[in-house]
Order: C-alpha cells, then sequence, then structure tokens
C-alpha cells in the first residue's frame, strides 16, 4: 500500500528524530528554557533575516493559531479570513472559544482577494453603525492556502499594503510553509517575515513529530505571550524537544530540502495524472494536488493506494486530493504511475 | 552535576521512546485513529479494571485539565480545589480562560479535607442567596498532591461519598499518578478508577516525551469530547504518539516499575538528608521531597547538584524541593549522600 | 419635526409607562420575584396557548440572544443564522464573546430557506470531518426580519420541522414580535410558541422602556438560567419593572394594538409613496419600509423628517428606511404625504 | 409593613421618575447619543471635579463589573478583591465568564488592607514562576464595603500608591456611592474621582429605576468601550433614559440628599437597637445596619417588619441585616422604635 492521504501520517524525519533520540539523557530546564530552543531560535532568526524577532514554539496549528489570534486582537475583534480558511472550517470554532468572529471573505482557491480585503476594510469604517459591529483586527492567509495555492510576491505585498493603511497585523499560518516556499517563483521565507507581522513555520506537516515555530517580526504584538501560551495549555513542559527538532530543521537546511522534496514529488505525480488526461480542478504548484477522477479509476487506485476521497461529481466521477510529503518516495510515484 | 529539580528534565525513558523510534516509518491515520491508540487504550482500560471507561490522550497536564473541567463543568460552574492545587496557582488561570471559578477551600498539606467539601457543598445549598452564586460543580485533586501528599483509600472513599451525594463529578490531576500509586500502602489504579468519574494518568512526569491519558468512568460525561479537544488546541496531529508511548507505559509493567523506582530512589534521598539531621518540612512519600536546609549547607550541594529553591525560612534557613524521576540513578544518591 | 428613524426614540407607551408611575412605592423583592413579574408571566402564557413555559424578562435584545443562545447551545456549537441576521451584524459578536460561532446562510430578504437549513444540516453530519467542525446546534431566525419581512405558517413548520429531524432548538428573535404579528396574514403569537423551543416578545422597539421577554416552551432547555442570566449581567434588580410593563402589554390587548397601530400606518406611509412612483425595495408588510429615492427627494424630506439613510444606489438616487411605531400619528403620516 | 430588606424595593425617586415622565414623548437618538446623556455627563464630571473623565452609563452592577473588569484587566490578568466583595460572592461568577479570576485577599470587615495587596503585589513578582500564574492586572474595592464599611482618606490614598507603583488601575464598586459618600467624614466625590482610575456612581441602589454611571479618568483605559458594552449586551437601546436620570441626580444635589436621607435614618435605626442593648456586630456608619439579635426579637420585629436574616449565631441568637434608603421615612423608623 502507498499513502497519498496526508503529510502527517508517519513520525518524523529521520534527521529530526535523531535530534530527540541523541539528547534523550540531556538534561535541560522546562517549558522552552534550554540551549535547543535558543539555538533553533537563533537560526530561525537567521534564516527570516530579522534578528530581532521574537520566536515561540507551540506544538500543533490550531493551538497555534488560536493563541496567536487571542493575542493579536483586541477583546471584541475578529479576523478577516477566506471562507475556506483552516480557522474558519477545520478548528472546531478554536478562534471563537475564545471570543474571535471570523470574517469570512469570497475564496479563490483559497486564497483572499487583496482589493476586496480592502474594499471590506474600507466599507466596514465608512458604517455608521459599525460600533455596534465586529470590527476586522487582523487579516490570516495561510501560505500555502488550504488548497494547495499561493500567494505571489505582489499579492503578498498588496495584503501588507491594506493592513498597513488600517494598522492591523497580517498573520500567516504557515502550516505547510516550507512546501510552499519550496513551490513559490518568488516568495522566500525572508518575503514572508518582511511583508507580515506574525507567522508560523509550521512543523508537523513538513517532518516533525510535533511543532510549529510562531515568529512575529512586530515588537508591538504578542506581550507577555509565554503566560498567555499557558492558560492556553500550549507550552510544551519538555520544550526542548521543539528547539530540538528545529536546530535539525534549520542548521543545514533540511527545512528547505523536505519542501523541495515533496514539491518535486508532487509535480511528478500531477504529470503522471495529466498524462493519462485526468487534469487537476485547482492550479496547485505544492505538495497537495487535486483531481476529478472517473469512479473506476477511483476504485481501482483505492486497491494499491490511500488518498482522500473529497466527494461525487455528477453521477460518474468524483473529486480526490493527494499529498506528498518527505516520506514519500520516488519509488511510491513509480507504483502510482503504473497503477494509472 | 546530578540534578533532582523536577521529573521532566530529560527526554522520554528509553522504552518509552524506542517504540516511537521502532515505529517510526510506519503510516496512520491522524487525531489518534490509529492502532497504537486502541492497543493503549485497551490496555489502560485493562490496567484500571473498567473495561467500558472511555479513554483520550492529550499532550500536558495544563491543557487536560481545562478541557476535563471545561467539560465536566456546567456553563457557570466551579470546582472545588485546594488553594494550593496546580490548577488555582500554576496554570495561569486555564480554567478561569474557558469561564469557570476555582472556589478554594484550605490545604492540608496539599489536600482537600473530605469533611470540608461537605461543608462547604451543604453550605452553599442552604444559602438563599446560592442562585447569585457560583455554584460547585466538580471536585478536584491531584494526587499525589503538588506537595508530594497522598489521599488514603479511606479519604478517596469519603470524597467519592460527598460527590455522589451532591451529584457531582471528582476529577484526579495524576500528572505523577505512577508516583502517587507506587508510595501509596493501600490506594491502587483500580481504586482512583472506582472511585472517582474521570481522572488522568500522567506521562510527561513519569517518562513520556510528552503525553497524558484521560480515564472516564462515568458515561455521562465528556460528550463529543472530540470536538471539544480540538477547539482546546488539544489534539495532537500525530495522535500515534502518544498511543505508543502509553502503549510501551502498560504492556508489561512499565508505568509501575518508573514510579516504584523514582520513589524508592527519593526514599534513599530522604533517608540520606534525614540521617544527616535535615527533616523534611512536609512528610511526603513520593518522589517529591521538601527540607529545610542551613543555607550553607544549600551553597555546598548547589556546586554539584540542581534543585528547586523555595524561598527563605528565618535568616539562616532556607525550604528546598529534590524530585527524582525514571532518569535518577542509584549512582546520583550516593553522589549526593556523599556531599551531604 | 417627524421622526422615521427608527421604533426606539421616545420612551414608553403612556399606559405601560403608566403602570410603572402608579406602583412606584410599592415595594417588592429584587429580581424579579414579585407579583407583577408572576402576574405578567401567566397572562403571556395564556397569550401563547402554553401553559407550561418557562418565562424570563431581560432588558435588551442582545444581551436576550446571547444569553438564550449561551444557553441552548453546547459549548462548542454554533447557531445557523441568515447573513444580515442581527446577531450576525450588528450585535458586535455577542454571540462569539460566549465562544458559539454564527454559521451565516445566505439571506432571502432577511430569511432563511429551509431547504437550504435542511441541505446544510444534512451535508454537516454527511462530512466525514465534521468532528473538526462547528457543530450546527441551533437555528436563530428573527419575526419579523431585520428587513421586515415574515416567515409564513408553513415556511416556520418547516423550520420546526428540520430542527426536529435534527434535535436543535429552533429559536426566534421576536425584537418586533408584535410588528410581525400584527402584519402576517397567518402566523399567531400561538403559532410562535408551538413551532419553536424559544423566543423572546419584544418590549423595547413595542413601547416598553425596556425589557425582553423570553418564552421557553421546551422544557430541557435554559436550565438554571437565572444563575446564567446573572453571570451574563442580564438580571435587573428592579425586575418589577419588567413585569409591571408586560402586565400592561398583555393584561388587555395592549400589545396587539401597538403592533396593528405601528403597521396600519406604515401601510399608509408605503402608499404615499408609491402613490408618487416611489417603489419599495424590499416587500415588507411589517413598520419598517424601505425604499429607493431620488436625492434630490431625500434632501427635501430631511428638511423635515428623520429617517435611516442606507446609502447611494447608483449617482442619483440612495436607499433610505422609514420606521413606524406605538409613537407615530396620523398626523405625521398626513405631514409626510405632504412632503412628498 | 415597614421594609428593610434592601435599597431597591420600590421604583425609582419622585424627582428621578419625574424626568422619565416629563421627557416621555421627546424622541432622540437611541444608545446613549442624546442631549439628556450628555448633560448628564456634563453634571457628573463637574461634580467630579474631572473636566476630562469618560463617563458611560449601564443598566447593572453586575453588569458594569464585568464589563469595566475585562475592559482594563489584559487578557488573563485577575482582579485582587477582598474575600467578601460582590465580584467574588455575589454575581455568578461574572468576571470568571469573561475569563478573569478572582484573586481574593482576606477581608476586614469587608476591607482590602493596603499594606497586604502591596504584600500581594511583591510577593507575586518576587516569584520566578509568576509567568505561570494569574497575574493581578488591577485591584477591586466597593465604597461603601458589602458589609458598610468605608475606606478612610488615607487608606484610599494608599491603595493609590501601591497601585501607582505596580501601574495596574484601581477601580471602585460605588453600588452605593452615595450613600458611602454622606456617611464618610473625609471622603469627598472629588477624593474618589482622583485617587482611583474607574468608579461606577451607582444608581440602582440609589433610587434610580435602573442605571450606573462608569466614570474614568485614566484616559489610557477604556479604549472602544461602546463596542465592548455592546458585546456585553450592556447597551441600553434607549439611553436617553439613564441620562434622565442622572442628570435628575445630579442637576441640584438630588444625589446627596438621598446619601445624607437614608444614613441619617440609618444611624436613627441604629440608635434605636443599641439603646435597647443590641449592638451591631458590624461598625457600618452607611445605609447598611447589622446586629446579633434574640430569636424572639426577631420573630416579634417580623410581625410587622421586613428584613434580611443572616442565619443563626449559635443557639438564641442570630444575625440580620436592615437597609434604609431614599423610600424610608421617619415614620418607618418611629414604627421600628415602637416595635423594640
Amino acid at each position: 500500500m502507498i499513502h497519498f492521504d496526508c503529510d502527517y501520517m508517519a513520525g518524523a524525519h529521520p534527521e529530526v528524530l535523531d535530534a530527540i533520540v541523541r539528547n534523550n539523557r540531556v538534561q535541560t530546564a522546562g517549558y522552552g528554557c534550554d540551549d535547543y530552543c535558543d539555538r533553533a531560535k537563533a537560526l530561525i532568526r537567521e534564516a527570516c533575516g530579522t534578528p530581532d524577532a521574537a520566536v515561540h514554539f507551540m506544538v500543533g496549528g490550531t493551538q497555534t493559531n488560536s493563541t496567536v489570534l487571542d493575542s493579536i486582537l483586541w477583546r471584541t475583534d475578529g479576523v478577516i479570513a477566506a471562507e475556506t480558511a483552516h480557522i474558519n472550517v477545520h478548528e472546531s470554532g478554536a478562534v471563537e472559544l475564545f471570543a474571535h468572529k471570523v470574517l469570512a471573505l469570497p475564496s479563490h482557491d483559497g486564497k483572499l482577494c487583496p482589493a476586496e480585503v480592502r474594499d471590506y476594510l474600507h466599507d466596514f469604517y465608512a458604517d455608521d453603525t459599525h460600533e455596534h459591529m465586529v470590527a476586522p483586527g487582523a487579516v490570516y492567509i495561510s501560505f500555502p492556502t488550504e488548497l494547495g495555492t499561493l500567494y505571489s510576491l505582489d499579492e503578498l505585498e498588496q495584503l501588507h499594503a491594506v493592513c498597513s493603511d488600517y494598522n492591523i497585523p497580517l498573520y500567516v499560518d504557515g502550516a505547510r510553509l516550507g512546501h510552499g516556499l519550496a513551490a513559490s517563483p518568488d516568495v522566500t521565507l525572508k518575503d514572508i517575515a518582511h511583508f507580515t507581522d506574525v507567522f508560523y513555520i509550521g512543523g508537523t506537516k513538513m517532518g516533525a513529530l510535533m511543532g510549529e515555530a510562531v515568529v512575529c517580526t512586530n515588537d508591538k504584538l504578542l506581550p507577555r505571550f509565554f503566560t498567555l501560551m499557558k492558560a492556553h495549555g500550549a507550552v510544551l513542559a519538555k520544550g526542548r524537544l521543539l528547539g530540538m527538532q528545529y536546530e535539525a530543521f534549520f542548521k543545514d537546511g533540511l527545512y528547505e530540502r523536505i519542501g523541495r522534496h515533496a514539491v518535486s514529488l508532487a509535480m511528478r505525480l500531477r504529470k503522471a495524472f495529466e498524462d493519462k488526461g485526468y487534469k487537476p480542478f485547482i492550479d496547485s504548484p505544492t505538495n497537495q494536488q487535486f483531481f476529478t477522477l472517473p469512479n473506476d479509476v477511483i476504485d481501482r487506485l483505492m486497491q494499491a493506494a490511500t488518498f482522500e476521497y473529497w466527494g461525487p461529481r455528477g453521477e460518474t466521477e468524483s473529486r480526490v486530493r493527494f499529498v506528498t510529503s518527505w516520506e514519500t518516495t520516488e519509488a511510491d510515484i513509480a507504483t502510482l504511475e503504473q497503477l494509472l
């Protein structure tokens, strides 16, 4: 059986796991106050080109999103996000649990349109009754999006400009950031750091056992963040585990290599489908690929491969998602090619 | 340097870590829907003697307490706890973040007095204005307590009886449950399961990388718990990691062995202090030991050992805490004996 | 100057105010535990044809919506509502403040489409990932809607059926209930009580100084509601004031008379506009009327009348809202007719 | 029957009610954007000697406390209060509902001891683990307290100094402020305004139908307060009613007169008890008086008077509370004197 369900089906990338195993018996202080975390933070700051950025490690994506948003949003503010945003759909209302409304704007293959964000903000403040309404206090985007798509550097700059004009932070959910950066023709990690206020460098979907690294370049944000994290249940006692993994990711380019590996196999996978005449229904350049397939093809593939079924499209076809990751091999793709 | 600061300074017990390493490349579904979790749950149910108990895995203690309490407490109810309870002191208000008041009763070396709990409940309902007050909706105890002390079986039965009479659940924070069971003259894991409604079997402080296992024997509690966990940011994507570790803990008695190891070394450590005439200021039978020491002795020990300083007591003495764990060795204790 | 801005610009209807003035010096217990409240509740139960309904008095609409929804929704559930719903737009996120997501469906002139609600519920449970999503835990409608429109008896029955099938409550925001009932060709107060689980009979917009009366016919809902109200800051110390006003409303048909008065003047007002060729842009049978007017007409009207400006429509026209109430007089309408 | 249960048993003081009745048909904008509110705010600012203070009107005390505290406390901060504080006992956990812990310090007849507050703050920041704890983000006192006692001017200055040193606001719950000011030998309304950051001038217990006026002299506090109030359900649609009442209170000294009236009758009442040998068990100079009485005396009084029973004290005595207000008459006191 070959697996394309998602990018968190196995444990950790061997180099990441090795960092944990190798240092297992070393004793350190808890809660991230250790040398591994310090070194990992320094490496991340360097990779981002932001020597003064604050870096915080958390365990998972939903936790990271709701804790960061709870910090950067004013008490009753909401957060602008695409209708398809993870925080709007698949986090069980974690943003609302902490009292913030998700202000959903139309999704363009998973992306917000910068001009629509600007219009929304303009119209909000033009409305005489806006003090009775939930104010937009931040903009959330994911890079890549839940549909595998990417913002161009130009779009990122435009979103940055809108947020600056309205003095609200731009926050990037980078659950699959490495896959996005590997696939982007123009956006680099330094651009992400430059054009946003807060973002996280996803670990769980990039080959860590668990872990997400929040990077905050706006020094007015995330005050007293440790206490807020603790109250959210987001502080890992053995915080060193996160430091060890991120040190492994960033000390010699592993994070980038993982992204390139998964994206390059995703492109081979896509080509395999296209060669058979199956077009993707979303044009994703990243490690998630989306196809409409005849149901009999799906049935045949399911004999030997796992992937996500996204529901019927008409009588004879259905939509499916295939995901590659650090654990996908050339052999897996070859097997899939043969199955097709 | 030898370390007695706490029981979460190193990584994982080798047998626990090995389970993760050995199965690293196996691919499974996410979010705890995997065979490792299933087997671990079955082993835990068996160890507890509760074939129908629900078992849920979470990542850390604060997260577990606030999620479980958020589930078992009615909207505006509070939870009775000792003044010294972890939820009342060292969780940054995580219980309050989810809208519940901690109703603090006097601490008797970290323990609630069952009779005082009964009186509190009686007086609450006897008060004509109680509908204007926060109702006590659950009782929280820790086993062992934050001060290393233990409830006797008799006390546990009494608390159970009070809670039954008032129809509110009894919840046990078992962050160090294994250490408590190893030290208790009469309370077994089956007793904990029998006399309480919900409890958790702590992993982080017992030799796991991370992880806590919630066991719920009252089938009216914790409805739709997965969704609540998700909203709390308490669902681990690679949930299998928790299953693997608990399987290692419970498949052949490792959890008990770790508890016995730590407690037996704690007793040796205590004897070493007592032999020198330093009495513990709390009579703890578990892996946390508390002493009042002359300041010059503390200074001397600090040259070669780490431990927690709890503040001065008078001019010439101070209070300190020493903690043993799976990682403490006979050699560590011998070194400490020599230092004294 | 004549006023058509809204239905809460003056104090109270004279008969309602008189009840407060007449009984001013009578001393009673606080918090609604008085004979006025008891009698008002009995009158409301009788008018609703629900001898066993629970009745609770609160002060304002936002407070009532957020307190009731906080009670009837499970911890992380959301509430289905039309995109234009008051709770989704003009309550500053009060529903989210108490951790619940508003699940917005398309608005059909302010109304939910019962079939779309059914589809939403069906699709939600058909989605394999629904445990990661906010579950729809109640349906909110307003009667009349924020756009003055009304559900027919048939639509009400359909919504009731959907909610029954999915075992979730149907809640009606009746801020202007009296105006809606006066205008409806088929829905009576008894129908509202029969086909819903909870609703409120609006007072503030119907001629009370303040006050809303929650009626709950589902005896499984609103447990320990007084304590929840208190925690929400929604218990009025001098609760008698609410009882006095609702007794005045319901003891001899005043509530109905106020509704009929406002609606009949609204129809005259509408006819005045239509006679001049100005068509309403929403077909509202109730006390809110919406027109597209040439800007010069608006300018002329503004010399002598107040009303709500809803923004431009093209270059030469704009949208406006006119509202009648207990305080609108025949003379006001005659003056308006002359102005046109 | 004569009534001494509490100070909110009747409607409104005639002059207050008259302001509402007289202006009943005047039409104004809603939500407090009207001339009555503007004039009332100006009068309050003048009475407080704070020309720049922000003034906000809310409906009731619990609502006011939880909304103000939700605004002035940082996300996870708690509020220091006496154990007997209204927010700690009789508000159903409204402060916790909005995620803030009440940090209860010992009550000295209802009052905080300034030195103990200073020690608490000192010890908190001296504790190495304080980032894991709920930080004290404000100090709450009531003037007069729930037990009728008063802070001296010196104590108020000391509390102000502590709060200034730790840069946290001092907030005063003034539910009965007028009664407290009338009784205080040295504290004036201007002192309250000078030595605190936020306080409210209670209306409900001073002769208003309902209403509390928040005064904020610290211009860094209460940003965007209207929206927060709205989300809390604390904005009254017909906000003018609050303006009318406070204008009546402050335009020619009515608020002070009501306080003096109630306090002077409370002193006569106290003397009546003392003349019979019944000593108060709390030395309250305000309109609440607390006595320990023989049970047979209580039985006799209950034939002709109502008051609050506070529970037995030994076999033959019980504690009771008598409250005077604007509605208490000389004749009521004379009747009580005869009953004794």
